[in-house]
């Protein structure tokens, strides 16, 4: 199914981190350190519809990406999600919140928040890229 | 672990449905058809707290949940969500949205919401618990 896998247009604009081996990983330049999973599937918008084995690997790089996230990150509590009400293809969000954000303790959807300068989000994409690469390299 | 697991205080106001090989089950009084799932395990905040082989039962308890809500309920898309930000133990939300709700498109965390009168609370919860006692059964 890999192959008619097509990014929806409103993920373009995320920086592209990594592939894992089923999730393209894209990171979001709001100013919270904030990535999402992205299942190389077709035609999937929930987890309940990808096949066991697939839905297994989502769990463990969700896994990966979180603990990843919280070593680079000051993290209080990860917000880990599947939401999709505007973007219709699967997509987990993986957030690093933290107790002195600007939303602590709200959730970040639908809310008004800074986006990253060009500097910063140069800054955190390449800490997340070098610690991706480490994990692979292991 | 099991035996350390205490559901924490801010849980006991939501309805019971039904104890799974790892997760409590429970509902919420909202409008909107909406259970959590919590690992019986101690001490837990974040899904990547807890062992691979239990990642891999939550993964398909969470994959049975959304598959009963979706059939219970219209449902245009399920959020599949752990925050924890106001409540620090490990709970999966998962509600059944649909574009007709009082909320859509955005997310339900963090705002005003009816809650269900008793007699819906009822309806709603003897239909739930039906469901899984369907599965367990076959």
């Amino acid at each position: 199914m890999e192959e008619n896998f097509i990014l929806l247009d409103a993920f373009w604009e995320k920086s592209f981190v990594v592939d894992l081996p089923l999730c393209r990983v894209l990171m979001e330049d709001k100013e919270f350190p904030w990535i999402f999973l992205i299942p190389r599937r077709a035609n999937i918008r929930q987890m309940n519809q990808l096949s066991r084995e697939d839905r297994c690997v989502l769990m463990e790089e969700i896994t990966t990406a979180s603990n990843l996230m919280e070593q680079l990150f000051p993290t209080d509590i990860l917000n880990v999600a599947a939401i999709g009400n505007k973007t219709p293809q699967l997509h987990v969000h993986i957030i690093s919140r933290n107790k002195q954000d600007s939303l602590w303790p709200e959730v970040v959807w639908g809310k008004q928040m800074k986006k990253l300068s060009e500097e910063e989000k140069e800054h955190n994409l390449s800490r997340i890229k070098a610690a991706f690469a480490i994990i692979f390299a292991s």
